[in-house]
């Protein structure tokens, strides 16, 4: 099985070489060129531009980040009009269910073949080939690159035979993330408005009733107020509230929980805080609150507890 | 250290017979004299009012269902007048901020010491002695019932010295898992709207971004939609939502998603669903998106995907 | 009918000063002793306390700030028990539903009858005796008290015959105007960011279709973004705001809007806006989005339109 | 001064109208060919296609549903292509502020010159020719078809230089009267949860606080519980929510009140009520409060409980 791997990111370059370290033939691209000469080292063929990448492969594997840049490389970079009549896209990006059902439409007028396989997990995650795989689409497609999304993840969910189910799982599992951010976000500021320390609250309640990684990640953060460098941006979290709230429009389901976060994400972009860590959204409770930030060890403004 | 405990229902039987087995001497009372009677078959001393259990006692624990109770058994009841000068009230039960500073008022009248010690953990957890203890008080006050801790939990955090301080935590920490409801509800609303089945998206995501008990447990009710018997009443965490935006009130604390936490409770209160387990606030995101219940596998009323 | 008339504020002392221009005799009481000594100078008997201006009276007025100074006056002051059995109360003030309801037992146990009769206007309505009177209560003794509002007020509004029922229809019309002012200020607030004055949206929108006291007067505010003196406090619309949050969970009634102006309320209390005018609340939607105050013509912060 | 008009709906045809009467030579198109032959008969010069309408006049004017019409009709229908230099488009629908942006580049790649002038008014308003007209561009232009806006309207409020901002303000006053219509829902939903009928309440406060068209008209559809024959359709509103959404997210600016109007319109639109009139919207209160309809003088109560 012959692959062409479009976008080397931080997700996509370890996805890329867990294939390559597999034995699978890699032709792969990136906007920059850096992340394409190193895995080319590695044994990947390099390609100049999309098209190039998906001369000839059976399965295109697109990692990009987000509707814009996949229509770009996708469509006017030429790379699904390069491919070869039957050949399978499984394009891995969060993207929006309107751009799936676009994607889906285009593959089938070319002939091909359309999976949507978003994942979850962050970048240890993927060095270590354990991501969750969220798959939908043909059946039948799915069990022929099943050999790869068990090279990538740990397992493989199958939600369904159109593609944009995938994706609509995807949103819904992120909506989740946010949900919980928030939530420890308000919990934390209405203990410390009470003089309890965030972060003493936090401390205990993602030992006990929340421990688990979602909460255990980003209630450090919020823990510490220490968002940079951040691991997924807040710009990215809120782009995602957004297209679950276009999800759920599409089908008619109120999400009052992420109509809640949509406008928090918006008071954090308009505080230019688009670029810090996701769990900075935590600031807009404390700052509504009239609270002062800095409630771990050491902060320099004091820990007066409110 | 004598004992008295008052309040054994669910919660309060097995922490008073671990005590009961660590070799504390009990007075126990119960409004229903049942409990008493088998606490009393294994050692405890049954007494016949709250006056009575309070009687000599060191420490007076009260594990009671909310204000009102509280109020009736510990004042009305007599119990605080009938303890000695010097006496320590440990308050395990979720009780409002407001009724933590009345009690701690009044026992300072009656120069005895209060603590609030809510905890974190269901009857399971109480019979394995494994509880999260969450204490406010005086320090020494709380050194000196540390050993009584130490037998009902795994572990005691403090937060700080003023009693309503830990009722605080407790109410921050049941928001928290309400918002977890809420998120799942509104996500498997939003996966059910685009045909996948609410419980195949919570099978995934509880077993992966969020494996944790809240998350399972809450979680497995709303996939199977059932809710009988209630391992906690809904109208139960209706209450302690209320009680988190009363807390948020006097801090000045918004909390936006406690608030639309509180609408969607009475949503569910409105339409009978009460008595049922917590969970069943995820019927709230159906119902509004005009979706059927019943998406587990073997559903009786179809499974049509919506 | 002799009337007695406790409260003699803002409010309370123009209503006072038109039943004693329509020839009726006033018992009157107030805290502070300066508007007692007015009243009495053109006519009405000044009393030195609740209970002596209730001494004989056919109908006792109350016009008190809020549940609390009601209670203090009506109860603990001795005003109830100095009535004679069958004397009439008229509750003038917005107060809860629970204290309605606490009022309204406790003449029945005296043998008193109770009327909630809260009005709708300003200062400027009273003095001209146009208020708008919502009551509740017994037909015929609303009946009996009917000449009495007809000098207070245009008209008198029935609701029911329970007290209560006058009280939540005037939290319901506080809600309302409530809403009003958030939603000038949201839709200001997006004006304002995409260059366009708030004034100058709102002028436009007040002149059209919202050309009506509630708008125009708070609306106003808002574009010169000038709170000071204030007309009704921030402080006392909240306190609205949350009675009628109270009432909606007696009877299961969602309320989104309110839930979104009882956070956005505690932001304004966590920024000490409380003592501004009730329009200061439009200062949330412009924290929050970032934008600068001051729109108005001759703004010393400039007019940046954004 | 020779014009083109586009669309002669209900709104369209009585302006298309006034314009004829008011001595203008008006080349008209619709979609459907009768309301083309009625103005026909009036004096106006039918024509088959928008291209056609847009030969050779001055000024343009567009009158259409929304914006995939208005694409359809002006770019995919030839109207701006068959357009001299020079000449006026002037948009009067409402559109989203990306659509309004679009057809303002495309405009200035033609050489033509680009207003919006949406209008606030519903049909019988139009046919007076008193509405209200919003409207953004440069000010020389504004200036040259100011007599036309003369004749449409009784007041032109200009906005600033850059067409969409005309368009903020339309969507900023739709929002507004959504939210009177929710805050009357909520209120009356209030008031009938304590036994008011909701018909008396807002009788009552349509009457006195809020006494404006608005108001009385959108709550007289509440107090009866009739939404057929729709004014405006709720399906309608609910785009207008969305679009005024979008265009907070453009500035960064939290909406609340709109993200609880998005939840409960698509609650509504999940009911099947989006061809019902935007007072429908009321319904969802009264629905999530497991109240019945039929509140109104005369309601049996029966009336099938909703």
């Amino acid at each position: 099985m012959n692959i062409g791997f479009l976008g080397l990111g931080t997700m996509g370059a370890p996805m890329a070489r867990n294939l390559l370290k597999a034995g699978y033939a890699l032709r792969v691209w990136n906007r920059s060129r850096g992340p394409v000469d190193a895995l080319a080292a590695e044994g990947a063929t390099p390609t100049a531009s999309p098209a190039q990448a998906a001369l000839g492969v059976d399965v295109l594997i697109a990692m990009l980040a987000d509707d814009d840049t996949s229509r770009t490389v996708l469509c006017d970079g030429g790379a699904l009009h390069a491919l070869t009549r039957g050949a399978i896209v499984v394009n891995m990006a969060t993207v929006s269910l309107d751009f799936a059902r676009e994607m889906h439409a285009q593959c089938e007028t070319l002939g091909l073949r359309y999976l949507a396989a978003p994942v979850l997990g962050r970048v240890n995650v993927a060095e270590a080939g354990k991501l969750n795989v969220l798959v939908a689409g043909e059946a039948s497609v799915i069990d022929t690159v099943q050999p790869l999304f068990d090279v990538l993840g740990q397992r493989t969910w199958r939600f369904g035979d159109t593609p944009e189910q995938a994706n609509v799982v995807k949103l819904a599992s992120n909506f989740m993330i946010a949900s919980a951010i928030e939530s420890m976000s308000e919990a934390a500021a209405l203990a410390q408005g009470h003089g309890v320390a965030g972060s003493d609250f936090l401390e205990m309640v993602t030992s006990t009733v929340f421990n688990t990684p979602a909460y255990t990640g980003y209630g450090g953060a919020i823990s510490k107020q220490v968002f940079e460098p951040a691991g997924f941006k807040l710009a990215l979290g809120a782009k995602d509230v957004r297209l679950a709230l276009l999800a759920g429009e599409a089908a008619n389901v109120p999400m009052p929980f992420a109509s809640v976060l949509r406008d928090n994400h918006l008071d954090s972009l308009a505080h230019d805080e688009g670029q810090l860590d996701w769990a900075a959204l935590s600031r807009v409770a404390l700052r509504r609150a009239g609270l002062p930030r800095g409630q771990g060890e050491g902060s320099e403004e004091g820990n007066d507890g409110s």
